[in-house]
């Protein structure tokens, strides 16, 4: 992980909800701006479509990822992990253990 | 809500992470020096134990409370509502709906 702590941000109050609770994240903007999100996803598979590319940081789980436009190559994620993501593009994951990470829209 | 946006946190990346996910959580440092936790509760029955004293602030959501020592008198809180938990108990919570809260340590 590359920071425990991020310093000086602002956090909105308010958590993002989706699949019914099965995967929240709260969003914050840190000291240079940059708009980010933690969050926590439960065992599952969910389909998630980007607007702005994202950087997303495994912190602790493990997951599957299908990438737009790839058929049937499935990537693996743990611990410390990033995959990048598109803008305008969507992704398949099937979270394996409950994983928590951090997104940086970019 | 007192506020939407908490300013110039520091922000705690890894998640608190309770009953196979279905409580998770993220600690911060406001502005004071304060400790506090912004977390999700999804439906289900939990007892929290408390070490300091702490304020429950519902974002969002529907919960019943039990606080330690009142014998079957649940009380019921939502949105904008808040509770206090003192320093060294326990409280049970039925959580009706997926609850946004903010837990202050005092």
């Amino acid at each position: 992980m590359e920071h425990l702590i991020e310093k000086n941000v602002d956090l909105l109050k308010k958590a993002n909800i989706y699949f019914d609770g099965r995967v929240t994240s709260r969003n914050y903007t840190d000291n240079e701006g940059v708009i980010k999100s933690l969050g926590v996803m439960l065992p599952g598979e969910y389909t998630f479509g980007t607007k702005a590319a994202e950087k997303m940081e495994i912190i602790s789980g493990k997951v599957e990822v299908l990438f737009a436009g790839v058929e049937s190559n499935w990537e693996r994620f743990q611990e410390g992990d990033t995959f990048e993501i598109p803008a305008n593009s969507s992704f398949e994951i099937k979270v394996e253990e409950i994983t928590d990470y951090l997104c940086t829209y970019m």
